[in-house]
């Protein structure tokens, strides 16, 4: 089955009205936000990443969906698989040894622990399962947050500025350095230790009409906001804010741009807000929506066609 | 890594409170009870399994343990992965053909749906992945309840009678004819569709000192449930509750009771309550707690050395 077919038929099934028809990044329960997400190896991170960097981003992709409505975190559960040791053969010297997956379990629980201890979300429960050997690890994260007023990511109203919190593409460059391209720190840091916007999201949730994190890539995202909203969005490329790392990584040219605003893995709070409105939160006005639909692109006024690729597009 | 030991390392990390040590069925969020569930293909289910079982099982297991507090169903989250269809070989008859494992989704889909519709316990989100061909199926289900009392798993009390709900080794007996012996549909059925006692679970809470579900086995289950509260346990053989069914496939020897004892996947509800008390559902007076520590058997007063193995220990 497609994810396409699959959510679909999911959709058919009886609905809580706070799953906002599956169509929203978390689900609603009175003050209560909760958001889940699953890792799998090989799919959404590779055997050789550090373990501490996986369990990091599995609770920041998830308290940035948190940070998306507002809310604070309330607590995870956690559901993870320990894979069984190899058999080695029979006289093989090795045997005895500690496995290899002794190490990735500790590794993966200790950048689980700096994640929890940074951003104050304890552990509230989940399973733990045992894997055969060589079967790739499936992770899942849940997360619970409160939030009084968390706004839905189908509010944007026409003439509603378009914003976006600190820099975009820098995690998209760190990718680029994890894959052996020669880069500062900072940027790998970005794409492999990502800062969900908590406190950005707690300031602005009661003041914006529409807000969710870049995950998959601006354009993307921002094209995924105005259609919930059932609105045109226009950006303005040449007001996207880069690092001045990115800058000295990519340059400042329009392919530069383009790539940092297609490239995912921000974790930053895109959001609309009344126009004239000055947002609660450090952010840049990058757009504007309009009745219609669709998504325009524009370099400081000059029309750009769109890219070929907006942002990630889920095959799941 | 053990369970035990990854079990130890997760619980040096921040804990919530409402977590109660991540040493009872559930977690506590406010009226809210949390509780979630990992099935692994070949580890807790094979790949044979009806699919639509295995989605009734994953929702009936963790709605068993809201039943065992007290709580009515909210709402579950859903994690599932989608395997990618293996590829072809070039020139195969079968290009084209759907795969096996869209018949496989679209199955378990079905049974989730019964199983939701059944106990009204709609989606309220969740995460859709692929997965790599041929890699085990991991998925997980949480479900949230709710509760105005919520009995520990831990309080039971010196003198308090040790009760059951239903009657035990009917899932047991279900799995013999799971693996082909030959037995009636309705052992079977208690096996492949287990019934979560929720109305049983919501009339017995305010009344109850401690409850939890039989899942791995009477025996293990009770002697968990006197180790937390800090007692011994006496239970006896003679009293647990078999069903017809039951009698006529295995007998009612003490060799029978011994295995229905010991078998799990039974759901029912297991419980404390004050001496001279009558339970609020039915159920069966099978043992009491008293100061001290242990599990010990009798037969109808003769005593009883304890099996070797009083139920199903986790590996994982």
């Amino acid at each position: 089955m497609t994810e396409a077919d699959f959510l679909a038929a999911v959709r058919a099934l009886p609905l809580h009205p706070g799953a906002l028809g599956l169509r929203d990044d978390a689900a609603r329960l009175g003050r209560l936000v909760l958001t889940s997400d699953t890792l799998v190896e090989g799919v959404h991170y590779l055997a050789g990443d550090p373990p501490g960097d996986v369990a990091w981003k599995l609770v920041a992709t998830n308290l940035s969906d948190l940070a998306a409505k507002g809310a604070v975190p309330v607590g995870v559960m956690l559901n993870y698989p320990l894979r069984r040791a190899a058999v080695p053969p029979p006289g093989d010297a090795t045997a005895g040894e500690a496995s290899p997956s002794e190490g990735w379990d500790s590794a993966f629980l200790a950048g689980l622990a700096d994640a929890l201890t940074t951003f104050a979300a304890p552990i509230l429960g989940g399973d733990t399962v045992s894997l055969p050997a060589h079967a790739p690890r499936v992770i899942t994260l849940t997360a619970l947050g409160d939030a009084a007023h968390a706004p839905p990511r189908s509010g944007a109203q026409a003439g509603d500025a378009l914003w976006v919190t600190g820099t975009i593409g820098d995690a998209g460059a760190g990718l680029a350095i994890a894959h052996g391209q020669p880069g500062p720190a900072e940027l790998l840091a970005a794409y492999r230790r990502p800062q969900p916007q908590l406190a950005a999201g707690q300031a602005l949730a009661p003041q914006v009409h529409a807000m969710m994190d870049v995950s998959d890539g601006l354009l993307i995202d921002a094209q995924r906001m105005a259609a919930a909203s059932g609105l045109a969005v226009t950006i303005d490329l040449a007001a996207i804010p880069l690092s001045d790392a990115y800058r000295a990584q990519a340059g400042d040219t329009r392919a530069a741009r383009c790539a940092a605003a297609t490239a995912g893995d921000d974790y930053q709070l895109l959001f609309a807000l009344a126009p004239h409105r000055a947002p609660a939160a450090p952010a840049t006005r990058i757009g504007v929506f309009a009745s219609g639909a669709g998504l325009t692109l524009h370099d400081a006024g000059a029309p750009l066609s769109l890219p070929g690729a907006l942002g990630y597009q889920h095959a799941g």
